[in-house]
């Protein structure tokens, strides 16, 4: 596997052409932003850690059945995946009200969901991402009818999934973004990755957060909630 | 039918208990507001207009077979009709893009929507009736899985029915506003209004608008065009 051209410089990864053309090669990165890119860091260690949490969560997720971009994570900070086409879609599935939620429906956080929460957030920097619906994704020609099915059905699966690992790693899964990709072939896959960075995880007995808002939030003690995260996840596989 | 108390106040109608505990009386009013209520003002027979065209739309979907809270119009402004609870959703179906939405999705006014759009808004004018979707709605209580269920498949059944009579009338339905409520019994019906008040309707050989817009977007010719509309609905019945 020969790493060849870098494609793209993200905000906490970047992506590498491969020699194999459905492969991409991805990095890690340790810089964290929040705020849309208003508010710049970096956590120690992040990028490691971020690769190693999320190859776990795309490892278990191959077990059971959700197809997903992960071939496998190659060193501390690589992981190779497939390539696929980005769906313009922040996929977040929430089951404790937090965050922009909270703030927009004037609702406390730490409020349970009567049932979880799935929302869509149209990946367009220039517009702030804005929440949108499934008939605006649609009507966009953002995603099809069908794929916006699956999108949801694995969504909830997902949730079902993560949020029964982290109960035994003695966490709480509050919220989470998802990506999703389409193959060659049309298949839709989850992508991008699952980690301290793209969920909210709460300590179940102390709500301690473990995760980025830590960073948002000016907590203090980032990295070593993300090296937290992955010590918990770890301990599952003893 | 000897009506009674007034229940509620609006922005555009009065609520008036009955001597029959399961009707409501309605009166439509000339007074128009728009952007929340800070742009306020009347329109000439304003209220005669609509309550004249919801009639005339509530009328023609029962005959459909959509089950909504018109008992009879009573006289030139007043409308009997079944109580209901309502349901505290703004119910938005969108056929072109217009308003809100173009601007939040950095889209152009007129564009057609490959699907219709139905979006839902939060009643809550605190909030500022914020978006939000079908699992927000549900994880809030504001109702069921199922109730959402109905209220979509009706909002779509009245935009195919409402969309073509306003064809023959020579009218495009741009988009509008439903709301729903809940019987005694548990039933979903369609409550409220539709007039220009609630829907874009564009003149469909000059794309003239001929609603509310002209009001807030201060065109002139307000109270002509809920003239008009009413003067090509009532030609239909010939
Ligand atoms: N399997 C994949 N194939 C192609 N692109 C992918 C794949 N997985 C993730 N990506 C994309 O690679 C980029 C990862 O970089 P990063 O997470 O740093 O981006 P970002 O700063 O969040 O930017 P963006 O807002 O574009 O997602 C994202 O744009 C993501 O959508
Ligand atoms: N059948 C019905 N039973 C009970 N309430 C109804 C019924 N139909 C409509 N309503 C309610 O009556 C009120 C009508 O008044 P109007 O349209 O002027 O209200 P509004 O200013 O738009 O206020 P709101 O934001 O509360 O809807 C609305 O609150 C509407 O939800
Ligand atoms: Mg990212
Ligand atoms: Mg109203």
């Amino acid at each position: 596997m020969k790493v060849l051209d870098q494609l793209y410089e993200g905000k906490a990864k970047r992506v590498f052409k491969t020699d194999d053309d459905q492969l991409y090669m991805v990095e890690y990165k340790d810089d964290a932003t929040a705020f849309n890119g208003e508010k710049k860091g970096t956590i120690a260690h992040k990028g490691v850690l971020n690769n190693k949490i999320s190859g776990w969560f795309f490892n278990r997720l191959t077990d059971q059945g959700v197809k997903n971009h992960l071939v496998q994570v190659v060193d501390d900070d690589h992981q190779l995946v497939k390539r696929v086409e980005i769906i313009k879609l922040e996929v977040i599935v929430r089951n404790i009200i937090a965050g922009s939620m909270a703030k927009r429906l004037g609702l406390e956080e730490g409020l349970v969901a009567k049932t979880p929460i799935i929302e869509f957030s149209y990946k367009d920097d220039d517009l702030g991402d804005p929440l949108i619906n499934r008939y605006h994704a649609q009507a966009l020609g953002v995603a099809t009818k069908e794929e916006i099915d699956t999108i949801i059905s694995e969504a909830f699966k997902i949730n079902d999934l993560l949020s029964q690992w982290l109960d035994e790693a003695n966490l709480i899964l509050v919220d989470f973004k998802l990506e999703f990709g389409r193959t060659p072939d049309g298949t839709i896959i989850l992508a991008d990755e699952i980690s301290p960075d793209t969920c909210r995880l709460w300590d179940k007995d102390t709500r301690e957060k473990l995760d980025k808002d830590r960073f948002r939030r000016d907590l203090g003690g980032v990295a070593e909630a993300y090296v937290e995260v992955w010590r918990r996840l770890q301990a599952l596989d003893q």
